[in-house]
Order: C-alpha cells, then structure tokens, then sequence
C-alpha cells in the first residue's frame, strides 16, 4: 500500500469515532508532518456515512505534538444545509486533544467560473534536478520536490539571509499517486516555514492554524492524476512570535486547485 | 452605548456559556453582518475566567442565518499550553448551530519582526467623500467607508463588468471607537463579495468560512485608536459555485494589524 494511503488508513470505533495509528514514514521533528495530519481528517470526514458532498473548506489547529502510536477522530457533523455541510472534527491520544478542524463539505454547481492569477514563470519539472533535504526528516522523502526558488536554505557553511520569502516549486507524491482531496490537503502544507528562508537557517518554528481552500472539483482533480503540482508560497508579516504564509496550488495546464493560509509559531 | 460594544454584550447563563441577541443595527440582507458575529465569538472568548493571552487567529464558519432575537455562545477551551490556547466555539438559536469557530489565542512574544508587504496608493481618508451605500443594508451605516478602487456597483443603470476584483478603502467605525481584537475581526469581513464587482451587479452570495490572523498586538491597536484602517481584498479563483477572497488591512502609518481569507458561495 502507498505510504499516503497506509497513513490514512482508519477503523470505525463507535458513532462519529474513528481510529488511526503513525506511521515512521511520516515522521517530522516533533510527531508527524502536519499535512498528513490534516489529510487524516479530511478522510475521516470522507468515510462518515452522512458526509454530503466534497471538502470545500479546512481549517486545521495543531494543539500539541501527536506521539508515535494510535490516535482517536470525533467527526461531528453540525450541520448539513442543501448544498453543504459543517463538520467539527478533534483529534486525541489518551484522551488529549492534539489537533482539532473544521470542514466545510458540499456540492458544487456549474455557473460562471475565471481564475484571476497565472502561475509562477517555471521551467518543466523534468528540467529541475529533485531535492535532496539538507536534514534528515523522514517525511520529506515522501514527495518528489523540484525546487524553482527559495529552496531549503542549507545550513552547511554561513546562514544566507534572504529578501524575499518566496518559494515555488515543482512536487508529487513519491512514489506519485493521483491526486484527490485528501493528498491536496497535505500537499498544501509542503512549504517549509518561511521564516527559515528569510533568515538562511533553521529557527524554531510550527504551524499552529491552517486553511485550505479547495478550488479544484473531482473533474481537475482526475485530470491531475498523479502529476507534479506547481506551488508557490509567500509571508506577509512576522511579529509577537507569529508569522503569516499564504500558498497556490497549480496543475501543470495553470488551472488553481486550491490555496492555502497558515499562521506560524517561531522563536528568532 | 456604542452600536458596536452594544452588538457585544453578553451575561454568563452557566459553564462557558453566554446569551446574547442581535439588535437591528447590525442587520444584514438575512440575519446580521457576519463580521459582527465573528467580534461576538472573539468576545465570548475574551469574557472566559480560562482566557490565556490574546487573539491570534480565528475561523469562523456561517453555518444557517442567525435570526433576530437571542442566541447562546459555548465557549470550550480545548488545550491550553504555556504560550497558546485552543478553543471551539459554537453559537445556537432554540439548539440549533448556526456558527462554529476556532479560535487561537496567545502571548505574543518579542523578537524579529518585519513586514514584506506596502498598503496600496491611497489619498487620505479626509481627501475622500464618504461612501453612501447603493442599497438600504442597515449595518453599512455603523461604518464610514470612504472607497479608494471598486466601490460598492451602481445597481441604477447597466451592469459595468470589472476586470479587477480589487477594493482599496479607508474605514472606521461610525461613530469612531477605539480598536481591538474584536472590532479587527469585524473590520476584516468589511469587503463585500467580489462577484458583485466582477459582474457590476448584486447575485446571491454567503461567506462559508473566514479566517483572521491578528498580526497586531495590543500596543499597536492602541496606537491606531479610532483612526481609520486602509482594507484592501481581491479573489483568486472562481469555480464550483464557490469562490476565495484575500484582505489586508493597514493602519494609516503602515503597520499590517490584520490579514483575513474567506471562501464564498454565489450564484451566477
């Protein structure tokens, strides 16, 4: 089973509950990488017999680090309209909450569609050399990463500041897997704090809240199938400890799939 | 009583609960203007004996129309660790959801700071004349918007398309009030949708979900006092019958207080 798929494997454990275990591919510094976390809720919700629709909206909180082993998913549904749904979902260990979302599920219409932004200038992800992390964090090995800009800075010689804190990059899961809502989740948290770029070393740093808008419908997600996805992620403001990234995902042909926001701890 | 502190009252009626009740200065085309809903859930949080720190970042979601009359806010600390605290929020009517959020509030901590982005071109607030709304939406009339780039469309003659879904405006509470955590949650859902400029016409629209990340600190609220705040927001992408919208919002000397996301539903 692809590392993805095995991370996300979940048993139902009672009314609205739902049970799931780490697994070493995933790990981060501290407990898993935060996307897959957030792909685990989303496939919860996915799995509960009265989901409506698909993810239209995300929001996920990181309470503390989850630990190696088993962990416990409440889906609540609080609402379920004609068109969408409102889900609570909380994720614990031993009782602990860990991480806690909300989603937002329903249908999507056909109606007047336009995207207003272009991708980023990018040469073609088989003209990029893939990434090898300059450290060893295991979940990375997970996605093919072919940096255009702002790539990990490496922390061999003299930190590099750097002005902008702009990356874009060429990613998919390795080994590639096609895309569904759930891997776009994840692959909107793919961008390493941006702070790390701005400073040219590794600082302490972790996401406390992201949002994850989903543009893309089951039709563009199909038609990604298992191909790079073109990201690129920006700050606007770092103060009182908290910083601020906002994130697009591209298919190759420029249609957006989805965009992203989060709010980061740091220590600099 | 200032509209806006009225708009904010709420009495404890039992463990983490409050009641509060819209009033009609605060309507909106169905229920009250979301940003008002959004201060009252900051609120509720600020008022909990369990409170750690300030406003961070919020996400709120608009699950059903509130309607008039009184409401019951539980506020349910999740997780509260040494520097951040979670919590989930739910607003009802008669037992019926009709908001959810997630709220992180924090210390902020002193340490590098910096701002990668400018406010846009803009005269002075007093160099413009106030902004009288197109339509009788009675909560317009608690701010005084004074529109720099794509006011509100003039539904008298044909629709005027626009090629830009950019507004720039000055704004502030009418009658003018001091800052806080909870009129910055409100002022960041100040931007009508922007399929109404896109189309140059009104269509049926709703926030699902809005979050905002509080870059100021308390310090910084107090120097922007009653003075006006420069908003600006733009979509990315329509499709699906949903679409996102991005904001920043400046005090006059420059400093980001606040950055805010939301995913709408239209029709169109």
């Amino acid at each position: 089973m692809h590392p993805f798929d095995q991370a996300l494997e979940l048993e139902p454990s009672g009314d609205d509950r739902w049970r799931g275990r780490t697994i070493p591919e995933w790990a981060n510094m501290v407990g898993p990488f935060g996307g897959i976390t957030a792909a685990t809720l989303v496939r919860a919700v996915e799995l509960h017999p009265q989901r409506h629709g698909q993810p239209i909206a995300l929001t996920v909180n990181y309470l503390a680090p989850i630990v190696d082993g088993e962990f416990d998913i409440l889906t609540r549904c609080v609402k379920t309209n004609r068109s969408n749904q409102h889900w609570i979902v909380e994720l614990s260990q031993d009782g602990e909450a860990k991480t806690t979302a909300t989603a937002v599920f329903g249908l999507r219409r056909q109606g007047w569609s336009e995207t207003e932004i272009t991708p980023p200038a990018a040469p073609a992800p088989e003209d990029i050399v893939p990434s090898v992390p300059p450290f060893g964090v295991v979940w990375f090995d997970n996605y093919d990463m072919r940096f255009v800009d702002g790539a990990m800075p490496d922390t061999a010689g003299e930190p590099t500041e750097s002005a902008s804190s702009t990356t874009t990059l060429w990613v998919r899961n390795k080994p590639s897997r096609a895309m569904d809502f759930a891997a776009l989740a994840s692959v909107s948290d793919i961008f390493y704090p941006r702070v790390f770029l701005r400073h040219g070393q590794f600082v302490p740093a972790g996401t406390v809240s992201i949002t994850v808008y989903f543009h893309a419908d089951e039709e563009q997600l199909a038609a990604q199938g298992d191909d790079f996805v073109l990201g690129t992620a920006r700050a606007h403001r770092y103060s009182g400890g908290y910083f601020d990234q906002s994130a697009q995902l591209f298919g190759r042909s420029g249609v957006l799939l989805a965009t992203s926001h989060q709010f980061v701890y740091f220590k600099a």
